[in-house]
C-alpha cells in the first residue's frame, strides 16, 4: 500500500431515508450509492477503513427481539450489535465489490468482526443515558422492563424509550488483523456500530448491554492505525454556528480550543454533532492531524479542502 | 505458521441443547466448552480455521422477522445469514479469546464475513428443498406466504414449514483475506452458516434467499486453503452402519467408493449425515487426504486415530 491511509466513519442512518423505515431495499440502494462515492477515493492507491454506525438497524433488531419474546429467547444488546456488524457489513461489502468490479487492480473489501473493550469501571456503565429504539406507551414499557430488564425513561409527550450505557472505547480487539489486511491493500470494514462492547472480568471477556459511540471508536481506531486522513460523514455539509437560525454559518475551520468552548456551552447537540466534534478534536489534539466533517455528497470537494469543516489541532 | 492447517466444521446446534431452545446463556456456555476443546489443538502451532453452522439461530431469526413484520421491515434470508455470521462469530471468538488468554504466544482469533457465490443457473435455486425454521399451522403458513413470499411445504401431522433452495458453493469471496490471516498465525472463523449466498448478475453480486450447506462450503474452503486436516464435528462419535439398530456398528474407515454406494442406497440421511459424508468424500477424492468425522468430545482421540470415522480416498 503506497497512498495515504483514510478512515471514513458514517452513521447507520446513511443507509436509511431520514425519518423513514429501514427497509432493506432502501438500504441496498443507499449502500450502492455510497459505495460508488467511496470507490472514487481508493482509485489512487489509498488505504481505506470504513466504520459504519447502526442506530436505525439496531433499533429494528430490538423491536424484532421484543416482538418475539413469547416465542424465541431474546438476545442481549451486545449480540444485536454483533448481528449488525454482519448484516450492515455484508450490504456495504457487496456494494463495494460491485462498485469496484470494473476497475483493474481494485482493492478487495473485507469485513472483520470487532469487539471493543470498555472499562468495567467506566461510570457510564452505571448511568444508562443513550436512548435507542422506538418510543413505547406505558404498559409496554413496564412489560419490557419486567420481561427483558430494559431500563426505560419517560419523555414528556413522546412516551417511554430504552436507555443503555454508552461507555468510552479503550481497546480495539482484532486491531492486528485490521492492520494486516489494510497493509495488504484491502478496504477494511471494521468496528461497525462502534464495536461490540465487552469488558474484562476475572472469567475473561464478557459482552455488556451497551453501545459505544462509533465516532469515538473511529477516533481510537484511526490513532492506532496511524490514519492520515480521518473523515466523519454526516447529513450536513459541515459544522455550523447558530445551526438552523437565519445567522447560521458553516465553520470551515474548527480548532480544538473552539470545540472545547462549544461543547462547554452546549453548542453541539449530544445526540448528533456533539460526539463527532469531540471525537474529531480528540484525534486532532493527539496526532496533530486534521479531521474532515462533511456529507457524502461533498466528500470529493471536502478532500480538496473546498467543502466541509476541518477540525484542527492549532487555532 | 509452522504446524499443519486444520479446518473444523460444526453445526450451529453444537451451541444448543438438542431439542431445546437456543437461549443465549446456553450458547455462551457451549461456546466456552467448545473453545476449551479447540484451544488444545492450536497449542502446537497448528493453523486453525473454524466454520460454524447456524440452523437453530437462523430459525430463531426468521421467527423474529415474521413476528415483527407488522412493526418493522422484514429481512431477507441472505441478510439473516450475514447477521448470524456476526452473532455466532462473536460468541465463538470471545470464547476462544477466553480459552486462550492464559497461554503464551496464543494465536488471536478473528472473524471474517464471508459471502459465498453460487451459480444463478444452479437448478437448486428453482427447487427449494431445504426446510428451515419452525412448523406453522395452516393460517399462519398462508399469511407468511402472502406477506413475505415464503415458500411453505406441508408435512403430514406436523404442519407447514418454510423451504428454501440449497445451492452448491462455487466461490468463497474473501478467500485471500482468510489466507493472509491464517498464514499470519491467527485462528480464522469464516464462512459461518455455509456463507452468505450471492449470485453474479449483470448488475453485480446480489444476495439470494437460500442457505448453503456448511459441510460443502467447508470442503471447498479446505481445498482452496490447502488444509491438511479436515474435521467435521457432529453429535455422534462417527458414522454408523445400521444406525439406531441393534446391529449398529461404527465405521472407523469409510472409503469414497463406500460413501458413493451408501448415498445411492439412501443409507446416510439427507438432513444429517448425508451432506457430511458427501462433502468429506468430495474433499478426500480431490485431494487424496483423509477427513475425520467425530463428536467434539472424541476430537482429541480422533486426531490420534483412536475414535471417529476417517473418510479416505482409497479403499
Amino acid at each position: 500500500m503506497k497512498g495515504p491511509r483514510i478512515l471514513i466513519a458514517f452513521g447507520g442512518n446513511a443507509l436509511v431515508e431520514r425519518g423513514e423505515d429501514a427497509t432493506q431495499r432502501e438500504q441496498l440502494r443507499r449502500a450502492d450509492a455510497l459505495a460508488r462515492t467511496l470507490a472514487g477515493i481508493v482509485a489512487d492507491g489509498a488505504g481505506l477503513v470504513l466504520v459504519h454506525g447502526n442506530g436505525p438497524q439496531v433499533g429494528d433488531a430490538l423491536i424484532r427481539v421484543e416482538s418475539s419474546v413469547i416465542s424465541v429467547p431474546p438476545l442481549t444488546l451486545d449480540v444485536c450489535v454483533a448481528e449488525s456488524q454482519g448484516s450492515i457489513g455484508f450490504l456495504l461489502e457487496k456494494a463495494l465489490r460491485n462498485a469496484l468490479r470494473r476497475r483493474r487492480k481494485a482493492p478487495e473489501p473485507v469485513t472483520v468482526l470487532t469487539p471493543v473493550r470498555v472499562r468495567s469501571s467506566d461510570p457510564a456503565l452505571r448511568r444508562p443515558s443513550k436512548p435507542i429504539g422506538p418510543y413505547y406507551p406505558r404498559y409496554r414499557a413496564r412489560e419490557l422492563r419486567r420481561r427483558l430488564g430494559w431500563r426505560m425513561i419517560h419523555e414528556e409527550g413522546r412516551g417511554y424509550r430504552r436507555v443503555v450505557p454508552s461507555p468510552r472505547p479503550v481497546e480495539i480487539l482484532g486491531l492486528d488483523a485490521v492492520e494486516v489486511l489494510l497493509e495488504g491493500g484491502r478496504i477494511v470494514i471494521a468496528a461497525g456500530g462502534g464495536g461490540i462492547p465487552v469488558v474484562r472480568t476475572r472469567a475473561g471477556l464478557q459482552g455488556v448491554e451497551a453501545v459505544i459511540d462509533k465516532d469515538h471508536t473511529s477516533a481510537l481506531l484511526a490513532r492506532r492505525l496511524g490514519i492520515d486522513v480521518f473523515l466523519i460523514l454526516t447529513d450536513f455539509d459541515g459544522v455550523y454556528q447558530y445551526f438552523g437560525k437565519d445567522s447560521e454559518k458553516l465553520l470551515s475551520r474548527l480548532p480544538v480550543s473552539r470545540v472545547r468552548r462549544g461543547l462547554a456551552r452546549g453548542e453541539f447537540p449530544a445526540g448528533s454533532m456533539g460526539p463527532k466534534v469531540e471525537a474529531a478534536a480528540d484525534f486532532a489534539r493527539r496526532t496533530g492531524r486534521e479531521v474532515l466533517i462533511t456529507s457524502p455528497w461533498r466528500l470529493a470537494d471536502g478532500l480538496k479542502r473546498r467543502a466541509g469543516t476541518r477540525v484542527t489541532a492549532e487555532g
